[in-house]
C-alpha cells in the first residue's frame, strides 16, 4: 500500500460527480471536511483538527475519524462503476491505533475487490504532522452497489 | 436484549461524571447529540435528525450514526468501572442495517463482558419515529481501560 | 437474548436439508461438531474439546470457536429463506471473550435482521461445563442470499 | 502489501520457537496446514484443498480459511516480542471475498501496528493454483500480548 510519487487523476466527469455528491454531505460541511484527491479506487478526505471534532480529551473522536474513513472508501468505490450506480455501506470495522492531538486527519484508502454487487476496501486514516504522516486508524468497509435514488 | 420497564439508574456519581465527559466531546456538540440516560452498563445518546447530520442523499450519515454508537457504548463501560479509570476504543465493527431519513437516532448498548483490561461491547441505533423505533444499525465494540488522562 | 425453556422447532422439511447439507461439509465432521437443535432463526452446533480442536496452550482454536460460530449464523439464516436459496458468508467480526480449556463449546445464534439480499446475524459460543455455559465468544456476520449451486 | 523477491528471514531462535508452538496445535495438525515462511512480521501457512476442509458445496470452509488466516496473525506479531510474550488473538473481522475451490490456501499477513499490549494485523489468505495466486480473504486482526502461560 506504498503511495506512488505519479498517480493517475480520476476522469473529470467522475471528480465532478464525487466532488457534487460531497458537497450535498450535510456532515462533511459540519465536520469542515474536505476532499483534496481522487484517483481511480483512492480518494483523500482532509479533516482540520478542531475542538468542534474532538472527545473529551481533546483527542480526535473515533466518530469523526469513521466517518472520513468510511467517505474516502465509499467515493473509492464510486470511481470504479458507472454512472448510474450508487455504493452504500453494508458494514465496515476499524481500529483506533493511536489518540491523536492537534493533527490534521486525512483518510485515503485503497481499493481491494470489487464485485458485482459487493465491494471490499480498505480504510486507512493518517494523522499528518509537519509534513509527516502517521497511520493512526485502518479499517476494512464492505460495500453494495445500488441504482442511484432518486433523492 | 429486551428493554426493561423499569431499569435501574447510575447512581448520581456516575451519571454527573458521564454527563461533564459529554459535555467535553466537541463532536457531539457539533452533531446536536443528547444523553437521555445513564444506567449500569447501558447509556442512551439521541441524535436528532436534520440535514448537517446527513449522507448525499439526505439519509443519516454513516459516521454520525457511528459516532454515537461508539460512544454510548464508551460510557456504558465506563459506568462499570472507578472513578480513576477511562475507556479507549480499540476497534468497532458496525453494519448499517437500513438507510435512514428524518428520524432521531438513538444509540442504545448492551455491556456484554468485562475484562480488567478489556470490555466489549454490543452496539445498537435506532430510528425513532411517531413513538415506535426500529434497529438501524447494530455493531460490536472493544474498549481498553486506561488510566485516566490529566488532559 | 435469554433463552427460552421452549422454543418452537423449524419445519421437518427445514430441518432435513440443514441435516443434509450439514452432513456435506467436510470441516464439520473433521472437526467432529454435531447439530443439536434447529429452530427458525437459530441452530445450534455443538464441538465436543479434544486435542485436534486446540491451539499451543491447549485452549479451544479461535479457528475452531469460529467455524461453528459461521456455520451456525449460516444455517440460522438458511432457516428463514426458501429451499432455492443458499447463504454465503459475506463477513463476521469475533471477539474471543476468554481462552477455553476442556469445555465443550456450542454455538448459538439470534438472527437479527433480514433483508431481501444480506443478512445480520449475532454470534455467540458458549463454553459449557458441569451443565453450566458462559459466553465464550461472540461475533456479527453478514451473509448473501443467493441462488443455490449446483454443486 | 506486493511481496518481495528477498525477504529477511526471522532468526532461527524465533523459527524455532514458531515451529515448536505450531506443532502444539491441535487444530493445524487436524486441518492438514504446515508454515511455509517465517519472517520478521509475516508468517506464511498453506492448507491444502481436500475435501476435510470444505462446506456443503465443496469450496473451502469459512471456518478453514479463518483459521489459518487467524493462525499467520498471530506468529507474524509473534516475531516482533521477545521470547516470554505470548499473543492471544482479541478479535478478527474477516472478508470472505470468493468462494474457492480445489485450490490450495495460503494465509500471509503485514504486520500493522504493534504497541506494548495491542497488536493489529492484516491478514490476507490467497487461493494459489497453477502458480497464480488470488486473494479469496482478508481481514484485520487485534491481539493482545501476554506473559506466557505455563501450560
Amino acid at each position: 500500500m506504498e503511495e506512488q510519487a505519479q498517480w493517475e487523476q480520476a476522469s473529470p466527469e467522475i471528480q465532478a460527480r464525487i466532488r457534487t455528491s460531497f458537497d450535498r454531505q450535510g456532515l462533511m460541511g459540519l465536520l469542515g471536511a474536505r476532499i483534496t484527491r481522487i484517483a481511480p479506487g483512492r480518494v483523500h478526505i482532509v479533516l482540520p483538527s478542531r475542538p468542534e471534532v474532538t472527545q473529551q480529551h481533546g483527542y480526535f473522536h473515533a466518530g469523526a475519524t469513521s466517518a472520513i474513513a468510511d467517505t474516502s472508501g465509499g467515493y473509492a468505490a464510486f470511481t470504479l462503476f458507472p454512472e448510474n450506480s450508487d455504493m452504500l455501506t453494508v458494514e465496515y470495522k476499524i481500529n483506533l491505533l493511536a489518540p491523536v492531538r492537534r493533527r490534521p486527519h486525512r483518510g485515503g484508502r485503497n481499493g481491494l475487490k470489487s464485485g458485482r454487487t459487493l465491494t471490499v476496501c480498505q480504510l486507512e486514516v493518517f494523522g499528518v504532522q509537519d509534513g509527516r504522516r502517521s497511520l493512526v486508524a485502518n479499517g476494512q468497509q464492505t460495500l453494495i452497489r445500488v441504482n442511484r435514488p432518486e433523492g
